[in-house]
């Protein structure tokens, strides 16, 4: 049966993502969770879905959610699409717009899974290196791309490019343009206004900023003709009635979110100084996360350290790149033992 | 930017949904969900994972899903693929299997979502007619497909072949098969032993036997050097930890599942038996819906009329076949109002 499979999926190799230890018994700063627990509202809202109706259906388009993503965010209700994270929206702009042996571009390092939907597709892809100060190229050397992703803020960067890095960018390229915005909500601007005036989707989640990596949801942002196009891509069904109860409520409470927001960039600014004290080179974050590395020794005997004290942190390695440690920004509490832990072994 | 979507994307019509109308104020007998609740189990599950742990990403394998599936079904757990929704398992078999270009074969009428797959993919779909008591036609005529669906039990007809119908015809088609079992547990028996003997993936929903339709969980069985490829197609956390936690538990409940279908059975017999009095010709239906025609007057306005009474079922017409009701088994009292409106509509 194997042989019937199409050839790029045999080729690829799959996106592996960060390790998810069922134990417990870790500080889990690799995979960019929200220290914090979601919003008492979401629970109460999951927990108001929660019986006998669960043996219906969802609404297909998450019709409640979008009026209040709508109105939380200024934008059109019909210019929003649901799914079931921002991976299940990127899945569906990337089958909507890139044929086989189509052309995916994104600058690197970054979001690995761009490669990943490239190849299920069976479409060529081609990593642009950011210059050495997290910007972007000019002029940008490849045009008419069928998809272009950017992830902004970056990972494992976290480094974040302002509206007015992009929207010079943006016109550049011509072709569509996914700006990525799982980080967006630990950042000082966002690209919402993009939309309608490019040819630009942009993407959220509220995995991070709203602690709810475990009922995944994720949306996008596009004009909604453009929208009613992916609807038809997508299935049916992406989000289930638990998720869109959970989703609806975490955007209505914002002072939730804002008030774990400011914990973290306290937390993040704390971190990065520290970790800088200790030899690291720490780029300037605007995300949930700092990218530490260092050039007088290896880190990835530290990580394997970190590790055996049972602190995960992400060890990452790009080509033509090099390594680093992507470190999440946990509780004040967690950080203090990850840098205790660190003082010891550099 | 709707000029750089996939001219594919474009030209199709996308999969409708039956209607899902939010007011609650109709007896739903159209997208053949179970009348009863979810198991008690399911709902005391969903709550226990229900907390701050919900920051967290899930498990991106449903390893423990999986192991009781496997033991549930007398299989092994690498052979299983979690799916959000049995939508999202045929979504990612055809995106592994099906090449732009290539073709996906299905007997017709069934499940109108294997074109939109194929279209989605940018592939040939061609309908093999079912002969009209709705056995597969034997030669096949379209071997060497790249994906063929099979609804078996069938939809709209709830029509079933029995292992003895369909070994010899996996044997002849030679490409891979996805044999679609979602409404299988309402049936006499199931064709989980063809796969390994051939290349065969069964998938299975929780939607209908388990009360599950909003919380969207299916999955695959299938080789587990297939599941493997399978993996690297599916979003890495394409199910959520609610989800995961409900669909466990329901597989752990199968006197509930057990006693539910009993009560369908009974019901679908009582059904199928007084429309058939009424006038119309009722398929033999293993599943939890019966598809009723009828030549002497035209159907669609019985539906309409229904319809107006709040009480909805599923009108379908097929190209090349004609029309009917798919009347999705309700409760005794939701079957009784429907019979009550027919006597009065026929």
């Amino acid at each position: 049966m194997l042989a019937h499979l199409r050839p790029n999926i045999r080729a690829m190799a799959g996106y592996v993502p960060g390790e998810q230890p069922r134990d417990g018994a870790y500080i889990k700063l690799n995979t960019n969770e929200n220290p914090y627990p979601p919003s008492p509202r979401v629970l109460a809202a999951i927990q108001a879905a929660l019986g006998p109706q669960l043996r219906k259906y969802p609404d297909p388009l998450g019709t409640e959610f979008r009026q209040t993503a709508g109105r939380v965010l200024g934008i059109d209700p019909d210019s929003i699409l649901i799914g079931n994270g921002s991976d299940d929206v990127l899945t569906i702009v990337t089958r909507a717009f890139v044929p086989e042996g189509g052309l995916v571009v994104s600058p690197s390092p970054s979001y690995v899974l761009y490669r990943s939907l490239a190849e299920i597709q069976g479409a060529r892809f081609i990593s642009v290196p950011f210059t050495p100060d997290w910007r972007l190229p000019r002029p940008w050397p490849v045009r008419n791309a069928n998809l272009t992703f950017l992830a902004n803020p970056n990972s494992p960067s976290g480094t974040h490019l302002t509206l007015a890095e992009l929207g010079p960018w943006v016109a550049e390229l011509g072709g569509p343009v996914v700006l990525d915005e799982a980080y967006v909500d630990f950042a000082d601007s966002h690209g919402l206004e993009l939309v309608g005036r490019f040819p630009v989707i942009v993407t959220r989640t509220l995995s991070k900023s709203y602690s709810l990596a475990g009922i995944r949801f994720g949306f996008a942002v596009a004009d909604p003709a453009v929208v009613r196009e992916l609807v038809k891509v997508k299935d049916s069904y992406n989000c289930d009635a638990l998720s869109l109860a959970a989703a609806q409520a975490a955007l209505e409470d914002q002072p939730y979110r804002l008030q774990t927001r400011a914990r973290i960039l306290a937390t993040r600014t704390r971190l990065a100084s520290a970790l800088q004290h200790l030899g690291f080179e720490v780029s300037p974050s605007q995300a949930n996360f700092v990218w530490a590395r260092r050039f007088d020794r290896p880190v990835r005997p530290i990580y394997e350290e970190l590790k055996r004290r049972r602190i995960l942190v992400r060890y990452m390695q790009y080509e033509g790149y090099g390594d680093g440690l992507r470190i999440t920004v946990g509780t004040d509490e967690e950080i203090d033992q990850l840098l205790a832990a660190l003082h010891q072994i550099v």
